[in-house]
This record gives C-alpha cells, sequence and structure tokens, in this order.
C-alpha cells in the first residue's frame, strides 16, 4: 500500500515537473538513477482497524511521554525514543529499567509506520503490537501492563481522553492504549528532506558530490535492500556485526536460516540516528558504509565513493515533526 | 532585588487600574487582603556576572535535555524536571541512576530563579551553585564533571555554541555549564496565574470561593512563610513530615537548631507539582494544607476553609513556559 501511494505521489510530481519544467527534469543526467528511488510520503499506511484521529494522536502523545507507566514512574518512551536525539538514544545498547543495558540498539521512531515490521528482529507486525513490548521488557519499563492500566485509570483526565477517542465499555485497556500509541507514532514522519525535494522535481536540491553519492548507492548495490520509501525493503539479511553474538531473526522463527540475521533498517534520516547496527557498535557514518559495503556486498569502496554515499545519505534528514511537551495529569 | 521589582510592577500595576478603572479596584471587598500580595513579574534578578543572554539561554536548554552529560548516557536535567509534568516528576523521591531512590522529593525548576536559595536545605545559593549538583550525584545522573566536560567537548556544535555564548580560551568549562543552565532556567517562569491578573486589577479572575480562600490564607497565618512574588520566604522551618528522618538544614550548617528544617517552597503551581513536602509522602492538596495548617500555625481547619484555601491555590498555577525540543547534536 506505501508503494502504491508513494509511486502515486512521484509519478503526480514528475507529471507537474513535466508539463511546468519539463526539460529540467532529466537535465542533470542522474535521471535513470533518480527513478530508482520513492519520495517519502506525508503519511504511512493506515491500517483499516485503527484510523487516524486527532483524538488517539493526542491521546498516543501523552502516552508516548507518559513515565509512571514504568515501574519506576520515571521511564518513558520518550526516554529512549527521544525527540532531542531523532527519536532514539544516541547510545550504543538502550538502557532501562534500574540502569539495564539492553542487547539492542534503539531504532528511532520516526518514520516507523512505513516499515512492514518492527524490532530489529520483526517480532512485531505493526505499531500495535509494538507498542506494549518495551512497558513491559523487565530492562526497559519492567511494567505490568495490568498495573499500567490501573494507574492511567486512577486520572480523570485519561478516563476522559480514553473515553473521547475509543467507544465501547471500559476504554482503558491494552488494546486501547496499543492503538492511541501507534497513531502518534504514524505522525512522526519526516518529509521533505532535501533528497525528497530532488525527487520531486528541484534539480538542484542536492549537489554534484550528493548525486554521485546516489549513483554510487545504486550502482555499487545498496539499493537492493535499502529500497522504497523508507529505504528499507523490510526484510532480513545476515550480517556478522562486530562484537554481537545476538542471533536476531532466527530467536522468533527458530530456523536456522534465520540465524544472525536482522531487518534492513531503514536509511530515513540515518545521519542523525547514529550509532549504526544491531548493538550500536559504530558511530561514524563512514566506518558503516565500508563495513555493508564490505560484508554485504563484497565491495571494497574508494574513499571518494564512501564520501560521496555519507554525503548522498546526509540528504535523506528529513523536516523533524513538530511535537510539543504535553501537559500530563 | 526580586521584591523591588515585584512591588514596582504591583505598584504599576495598580496605578494602571486606578486611573482607567479607579473605583473597581476596591469594590470586591477583598482590597486589604490583596495587599498583602505580589504578582509574579516576568523574569527574575538576573545576578550581575551572568547576564542573560539568547545564546546561554539556548546553550543552557540543550544542556538541561542533553542525557550524555549522565554517566548511564539516558538521564538528563529533564529527567526528574520534566516538562510533561510541571517540571518535576511527580513521584515521591527523585529516581536516578541505575533507578536508585533519593532522599526527597524533586523541587520544580518553574520559578526558581525567584528564591533566595536552592534545593531542600538550601545548600546552593543560587542556580549556577545548583546546577552541577545533580549532574554529580551518585543517585542523579552519577557523572565525573571532567568526563562531561569530555563529552561535550567530543561535538562541534557544542565547540561553537560555547564559544558563541562565552569569551575566554577554553569556553567549555564547569562554570559556564552552570551558568547557561541557569540562564535556561531563569526564562523558566509562570506569570499571568489567574491570581496574577487579579493582583493587576482584573478583579473577576478569581471567584468568590477562591478570594475567600485567599482571605483564610491571610487569616490563618500561611503568608508569614508563604509571601513575596515566590509565595516563599526562602527561609527554613522545623516541620515533621510523615515518614521523614531527614535533618534537613542541619545537614548543610551543622546547627543543631536547623535540625528538622526545610526551605519553606514555593506555592507557584502547587496544584500541578505534586506529591508534597521534602519526601513526597502526601499526594492530596487538600491534606498538605491540613498538615501545614496543624504542624506549623497549630491551627484545625474547617472542611470549608480547606476548601476555600485550595480553590485559592489553584489559582497560583501560570502559563507554563513554551519550550520545544532542542535537536541535540
Amino acid at each position: 500500500m506505501q508503494k502504491k501511494t508513494g509511486r502515486i505521489l512521484a509519478l503526480a510530481a514528475l507529471l507537474g515537473c513535466m508539463t511546468l519544467t519539463g526539460p529540467a527534469v532529466a537535465s542533470d543526467g542522474y535521471g535513470d538513477y533518480r527513478d530508482r528511488f520513492e519520495p517519502l510520503p506525508a503519511l504511512p499506511p493506515i491500517p483499516e482497524d485503527n484510523s487516524l484521529t486527532p483524538e488517539k494522536v493526542e491521546l498516543g502523545k501523552m502516552l508516548f511521554f507518559e513515565p509512571r507507566i514504568s515501574s519506576s514512574g520515571v521511564i518513558s518512551c520518550a526516554t529512549c525514543h527521544n525527540p532531542a536525539l531523532g527519536w532514539t538514544d544516541r547510545i550504543p545498547r538502550a538502557t532501562g529499567h534500574q540502569g539495564q543495558v539492553g542487547k539492542r540498539n534503539t531504532p528511532t521512531v520516526l518514520n516507523a509506520g512505513f516499515l512492514d515490521a518492527q524490532f530489529w528482529d520483526g517480532r512485531a507486525e505493526d505499531l500495535e503490537e509494538q507498542a506494549l513490548g518495551p512497558i513491559e521488557a523487565d530492562v526497559e519499563m519492567a511494567m505490568d501492563l495490568d498495573e499500567a492500566i490501573d494507574r492511567l485509570e486512577s486520572f480523570d483526565v485519561y478516563r476522559t481522553l480514553f473515553s473521547e477517542a475509543f467507544s465501547g465499555e471500559e476504554p482503558i485497556n491494552k488494546e486501547n492504549v496499543a492503538k492511541a500509541i501507534a497513531s502518534f507514532e504514524r505522525t512522526l514522519n519526516t518529509p521533505n528532506s532535501r533528497f525528497d525535494r530532488y525527487l520531486r522535481g528541484d534539480l538542484q536540491a542536492l549537489n554534484e558530490k550528493e548525486k554521485e553519492g546516489m549513483k554510487a548507492f545504486v550502482d555499487t548495490g545498496c539499493i537492493a535492500c535499502h529500497r522504497g520509501p523508507a529505504l528499507t525493503d523490510s526484510n532480513y539479511h545476515r550480517f556478522e556485526v562486530p562484537g554481537s553474538t545476538d542471533e536476531g531473526r532466527f530467536v522468533v522463527t527458530g530456523n536456522e536460516s534465520d540465524k544472525f540475521k536482522f531487518k534492513t533498517p531503514t536509511l530515513r534520516n540515518v545521519a542523525v540516528t547514529y550509532p549504526y547496527f544491531n548493538n550500536g557498535s559504530v558511530e561514524e557514518l563512514d566506518k558503516a558504509i565500508e563495513l555493508m559495503a564490505d560484508q554485504m556486498l563484497d565491495r571494497e569502496l574508494s574513499d571518494e565513493k564512501v564520501e560521496q554515499i555519507e554525503a548522498f545519505l546526509h540528504t535523506l534528514t528529513g523536516e523533524m515533526p513538530e511535537v510539543s511537551f504535553p501537559a500530563l495529569p
């Protein structure tokens, strides 16, 4: 669904350009490369059973920042998915309840609605399924979900807001907590990156070095997995990450063939969502590019190519969502 | 200094009212009570050696939200002084590094610049002296200050911003970290509460019950300690808080007479900065009012009076500062 939307938007943008500034579209000589990409739509696909309403989004925002649904009372989704840090934490591995350090690097929430699966091992199909995991996880918020519901029940404000956002007898329940948080997260997108403006026809939005980076990104083969609007195939690939013994997708499926496989992460905003890989072991973007080329594509890139690809990846940083602090009860 | 400013502003407001709507000022019959209070100025006193500049405020805001100056990398000033929770944490006692629970309740940062001393025991004279304490405290951010400075040094952005905010050879130093954070905090004020509008001449900003609460607040004697623009005398008073063995001011001075004394907290925004007292042992505002009347003033208040005072205290909730998330490097 998202691909279709993306293509329609891209097509509309291209048509618009052809009509208004037709000749300019092909004039930079990178048209064949540009055609391999898709701009990021303003919104990800919305599931049929969780329509995106302002009431759910506002409630979901409050829950996202709500530390009292953690057992310590001080950890919220926003602790690790920190809006000041690209909606991630910029440390190698997530640090949660009582300072425990988890096994994996925190993925950004930005554009997460465009992914076909959640978590590094894809164990949740969608944002609704993902949302409750960290609340319960011992090393994250370490909270019993029933107790979290009880805490929310104790606030008049939440009783009102859940009633307004959801129908049904007892609207404060796990399913609705998940739906509200997922709804908020679907608004956390970063459209209008320089690369999106370029794809939509502003051929001066990228400079030559960045365009060469886009070309190298395609020619080297990165695009095989990093494709589509979010620059991920939402598929799993085996990769020997330095310092990692994590068995990845295997933990979910039990299939020997899934050992050490991880979901291809989005490259949207990759420049501001360091450090990289499932264990956050690489801090520099150029090192990450070299490692991926070597491991996944068996290619040793020249310093020039690495620099070009890095410059290109920097153009994928979009407009951060404008989110103000909620006033919690 | 703040009192002077406050009085000048109050006088200006009164003069304005007398000229424009003179008779209305005295018309609600509470003039003598109203005269006992001072509205909150827009800004607290600014120290001579730390002028309030936009550069310092912006840098201080980044540092306030910066978790990488904690040893875990996930705790910042904003963790306990949470903008979504009245710039405090709304749990009984501060919870910091590795989930350790401190001895005392987190005071709000709101209007802290109006206080003559910081911390429950007043061990810091001003916000500059206060700012570094929680970074180093074992149970809070647990960070060696030199290491915090090193981490800041590692970011180009901070090197630039410190240079712009401060003169001198090595602008990233402890003193300037404190000055920047203190500068940001001096902007976190909550003017224009309904009570301030009332004091400035809008006699309909409070209803009868709230005005009766103001009267009861004065008549009962609360105003003896809760006075001035921030409704605190910034002085220390002995008080047997339920469940507390904390020796308070004595820990700082070693004077026997200071045992179990605590600084009078501001009542500005008291309705949104629960729970109350040095150990956060009381969650309800009406219970806190009863307890204070009993312990400090030896008065048993009728339910009606408690309700009136509570209604009055709710009018002290001002306009929250509009603070957006900084973009950290």
